[in-house]
């Protein structure tokens, strides 16, 4: 029995889409919704499709907003939980200076809200219900526009001085690749979306490549996870190129990760991550094989709660009192 | 006051020496001796040697081994915990097969035994009464023959499946130099003391070092920090290539490490890393803040136990029952 005292609300940022669920007993999703992020936005404009997003989801689920317990939200970038502050969000238009979105959220829906980095809400999903359920120890490694990573020891994430897990930034080639961060050799430089894209419209000066017409076909405006598997599926010689370098970046930070942490296991997520499904996630293995010092290294599974997975773990925020 | 019943014995045991300790209230050494490691020996005649070796400290104190709560052994290389085995022992002769030192030596010494990792209980020393004292996040970095790390994370050592901390099989260079491991790039081939002193054999073909004259005219076998330390002070060309070259893999795996686990101080300890100083901890520190992801970055200081610490930290371990 569910009863409505024990639904909330969760919402997942990034920066194409917001998407909301609203969660039930034990996580269970009764309600979604999804809209596009705003373009050329700012911060109270992104909170009010926020608010919207979780008001059609709440809505799916035949209830108002304010009978939810809560609302947890996940954004990408460096926030502060205890204020609800969003200090820096990556990728979304308009939300470059610190906002309060905790705050003007509560007030804008009635209901307490709660404010979470969004790679750690999705890790937190996958640990109570997705591929790292009844795992002691495992990382969670979200290949999409960037690079995120969660650490799970002794069954509860590692937070260090708030943000640990910075995969992303784990230095596969000093000196190497510039990456949006501005170090030098990241692994997302080499792996992240946003990365691979622009190595793309630089490849494709020299050699041809179907990515950008099938963006130009689907009408997209980026090149999205679902390109770059129909560019592999057709044997496109620069998608196979950059992906395969992708994978050999992303195998020496996961095996120098997994040397540092001995964890069980490796989730792999995000949209880049969960699209490219079980041959690749064999190849990643085997990449990161070639950088592990443990024997028996890690099992590796992909993660289990797709594109709800963020939001479902947002709804799972404490939110701010 | 400190009376017999709060005396423990602590031994580290390495490729070069055993050295002992007898710890009181607060980790306060009240006796100590050291030895050589047996060469060309066994597992049983290091046991003995051991044996020997707390016996001596216990007498420097004035006490019986009898009279000593429990000795702990921290050995490099992996280890049982739960049954006192030794299951693969690191640059130690004759101790290349699984051993159950624990039971051996309890037996021997008709006092309890724990045995745990060398460096797990270094770091473990720094925690409680070092560097670490009061931190609640750090990174362990030992620097000597190879290169060891542990893990604090609120308040106690990460152990993931039992062996966390690898930090000296963090890639730094993919399909770079070879290690002892097997892999390439670690950061150990390129800033561990056996891997320097290999490279600089090689160094020293092609051009004048005081390297191995300094090391003949001590009557060493290997190059000690100690002669490290000196060849920098003489400006050596050969020395000061191969330490620059080491701080630089170093500072790869440390910002890996920092941006991974966002720890609030990085201690460095181990017989090359206390011996260089102060000087060249800040030459680590900016070589690591080159791959640091996180602004402000961690905070270094230098391990303060010395010889001692993984004596002390083995002091700790808790007997098998």
């Amino acid at each position: 029995m569910t009863g409505p005292t024990t639904l909330r609300g969760g919402v997942d940022v990034g920066g194409t889409k917001i998407q909301a669920v609203i969660t039930g007993r034990g996580g269970k999703v009764v309600g979604d919704a999804r809209r596009n992020t705003p373009r050329d936005s700012d911060a109270a404009q992104v909170t009010e499709d926020i608010a919207l997003t979780v008001t059609e989801a709440a809505t799916s689920a035949g209830l108002r907003v304010r009978e939810l317990v809560s609302v947890g939200v996940g954004v990408p970038g460096s926030i502060d939980p205890d204020t609800g502050t969003v200090l820096k969000a990556a990728n979304i238009d308009g939300w470059g200076e610190p906002y309060a979105v905790g705050p003007a959220l509560a007030a804008r829906l009635g209901v307490p809200v709660g404010i979470g980095n969004d790679v750690t809400v999705a890790v937190e999903a996958e640990r109570r219900l997705g591929a790292g359920r009844g795992v002691r120890s495992f990382l969670g490694v979200f290949w999409g526009t960037g690079i995120g990573g969660g650490l799970v020891v002794d069954g509860r994430q590692l937070e260090g001085r708030g943000s640990a897990g910075e995969l992303g930034h784990v230095c596969v080639k000093p000196g190497g690749r510039r990456c949006a961060c501005g170090l030098r050799g990241c692994v997302e430089a080499y792996a992240g979306r946003g990365s691979l894209e622009q190595r793309a419209k630089h490849e494709s000066r020299k050699r041809k490549t179907v990515l950008f017409e099938l963006a130009k076909r689907r009408e997209r405006d980026t090149l999205t996870s679902g390109i770059w598997i129909r560019a592999l599926e057709a044997d496109d010689a620069v998608a196979h190129k950059l992906i395969d370098e992708a994978v050999a970046a992303l195998g020496v930070a996961i095996g120098s990760a997994v040397n540092l942490l001995d964890v069980e296991l490796v989730v792999l997520g995000g949209g880049l991550g969960e699209r490219l499904g079980p041959k690749w996630l064999a190849r990643l293995e085997k990449a990161a094989a070639g950088h592990t010092f443990f024997s028996p290294p890690p099992r590796y599974a992909l993660a289990t709660l797709g594109d709800q997975g963020g939001a479902i773990g947002a709804s799972f925020l404490k939110p701010l009192t």
